[in-house]
């Protein structure tokens, strides 16, 4: 017989006498600093241990940017902007944040289809770089830039012609509204010197949640090459070249964490030929989840344990509505369980396997089905782990007029 | 060769020269009411239609309940209170918006697993009849009626021996975190008494979002017999049963609206058993994406028509973080298609299949994918119909930094 596949162990967080610790905090008196239940909390530690390993692992010549779509808490993004070289926008709002976050507006780049007049006049009066994902945006940028007097600094955002392979998110390839077609790119970038635009370089995103540390390599090299072919179109030396992300974090069972070590060889490798083939050029990697995700979890009080029909419930205070991605409605199609724990009982052994549920009328606020879990009672406190990304943020906390729940940066 | 299926035709709405009349305001002229896009638009008169059209085909004794989880937008909740005879609430917040209305304690119910103490002392202090979901609940309440001087008036959630059969969402049968599961309900009827709590009734839920109007007649029939077995270990007379709702709407292709005449005659039978076999009892439907949700639209402008190899994609200013359902991302496994239309050119023949997408940098971020539309352009205004219910509240708005969307009730 088989084993069934079992969640990485997530042995980032250190446990004292049954208690897990979030940098150093014991979690039933972090909750108690906090306040209430539930909350989500992400370990200064850890997040400052997964930039140091990366800049371990990579060469020191590739830039490492924050994606904070990921987590856009402003506490973290402005933990985050001093350890980082540049942060990644998405959106008005989220450059809004990262400037008071004090994150150097020549590092920070806006990508997004669909981005709106006003949000580049934004973005030129910033001074940050614009990842262009249309030809629509080129006029309105030359626009904005004559009206205000400013360079408009752009970066052309390409849909390659391959895709990375095995991902959680496909970004590119295909038919896609990300970024301008690859095979497109020389007309444009021929026109480019007509809109008076301050040309720096491509983007380019293939994928995201990718746990082959060979498909990102592929990738990379794929990019490199594709934008090495497009340079020769530019109006002026590339100065750079996001590489984008795609690095993933083991979030379901039989999921093994992404070994660096293969992508810092590629890495060193592409550095080298940049250094020949594009001199002015700085590699920048793009990197959201990677970076915050596994420093990140979820809290929430059991109220009750509950049995129906022989399937214990633990009822907690947390759910969908604070944790859409651990609930599966998010991107996923068959529904697996995020690694949960009783963090108030770590090391207990496992006496049922019980479905952690929330205060929302509807079967979807499952937070783990049938989990193995050591016998609780009320007032334990249920861990949802690997929630630093895409937790808080992407959830619809409006929905049933809960309360909304609290983020802490530990 | 088979017709592929089609969605159900959206003729709640009127059209005047091309454009959508949401209760007599044509679509762009709402638009610039607003004054930004997106917005959702709930039409009073199709609210005000639907009660009718229920009235009409159901028993009058039977009371029409408003679940207010599928919108509860204050406006709207306050335009449902004065049409319906009682409002469901799952939530404190939900209560105070509820009462804000303008609606009668005595007739507000309040359903949900997992409430606090402080929800239920809110409960019993407003006067409203509570649906225990759990033994749990039964002493909190004692408790709580004693230290306020107040009668904890209380309806048992039964979690049934039967299914649903064809519903979206599951809600009863089997082991399940809501309610009390009916074989335990003889012993906890008989300890109802000693904890002094005022006995009203039952509730009984057993799935939702159901198109076939037999099944539901079939569990209106199971729930009605459940209660009325059970009612023989009651202290006192059964005053509500809540036969719960599971009346759905064509959302995708192929979906046909519900037929209500079988259903109001097989209510009419169970009315004339309960004035027999229970004759203080009131049944109660509670209904929530029936009463609201074909009565709106989510409005988004778009902002450019683009075509990556051989694909037009309408990009526009709304998308997921408003309209998580339309996206395919709440508890839909396969994704399919809301009916989506260009509410600046109906009626003008389809030329392309076009994906609607939003400003999000995920693919995820899809309100409608390859859909057969009339040729667009930037400004013009999509539509997307059965978005009263589950729409603007159960959406990560935050997600990205975007601007929140607007609601109105015209």
């Amino acid at each position: 017989m088989s084993t069934p596949p079992v969640h990485a162990p997530m042995s980032q967080f250190a446990v004292r006498e049954g208690e897990l610790l979030v940098n150093g905090w014991p979690l039933r008196r972090l909750a108690e600093r906090v306040g209430r239940t539930p909350f989500y909390a992400y370990d200064r530690g850890l997040l400052g241990a997964r930039v140091a390993e990366l800049r371990a692992a990579l060469p020191a010549a590739v830039k490492l940017h924050y994606a904070m779509k990921a987590n856009p808490m402003p506490a973290l993004v402005a933990f985050m902007a001093q350890r980082v070289d540049g942060v990644d926008v998405a959106s008005a709002g989220e450059l809004r944040v990262a400037l008071d976050a004090g994150a150097d507006p020549r590092e920070i780049s806006f990508a997004g289809p669909g981005k709106g007049e006003a949000e580049l006049r934004q973005a030129v009066a910033a001074g940050v770089l614009v990842n262009v994902e249309s030809e629509r945006e080129l006029p309105l940028l030359a626009g904005t830039a004559q009206s205000l007097g400013l360079p408009a600094r752009v970066a052309l955002r390409v849909n390659p012609d391959f895709e990375l392979k095995g991902s959680g998110m496909r970004m590119g390839g295909g038919a896609k509204p990300f970024g301008i077609d690859a095979e497109r790119l020389p007309a444009v970038l021929r026109g480019l010197q007509r809109e008076g635009l301050a040309f720096e370089g491509f983007h380019l995103f293939a994928g995201s949640q990718n746990l082959k540390a060979e498909a990102i390599c592929e990738a990379q090299r794929l990019s490199y090459a594709l934008a090495l072919r497009l340079a020769e179109h530019a109006p002026s030396p590339v100065r750079v070249l996001n590489l984008g992300g795609g690095f993933g974090i083991p979030y379901f069972p039989g999921e093994q964490r992404l070994d660096l070590a293969p992508i810092g060889d590629n890495l060193r490798q592409l550095v080298e030929r940049a250094a020949r083939e594009l001199p002015q050029a700085v590699l920048v990697l793009e990197l959201g989840r990677y970076l915050v995700g596994e420093a990140g979890v979820y809290v929430a009080r059991v109220l009750e344990r509950k049995v129906s029909r022989g399937q214990a419930f633990l009822i907690t205070d947390g759910g969908l509505h604070h944790h859409l991605s651990a609930s599966g409605n998010f991107g996923q199609v068959l529904r697996k369980n995020y690694p949960v724990a009783l963090g108030t009982r770590m090391g207990e052994a496992a006496v049922e396997n019980a479905s952690v549920v929330g205060p929302l009328c509807t079967p979807l606020d499952l937070l783990a089905e049938r989990m193995a879990l050591p016998a609780a009672q009320a007032g334990d406190l249920v861990v949802v782990f690997q929630s630093g990304a895409y937790g808080a943020s992407a959830s619809p906390q409006g929905f049933l007029s809960h309360p909304g729940c609290v983020e802490v940066l530990v």
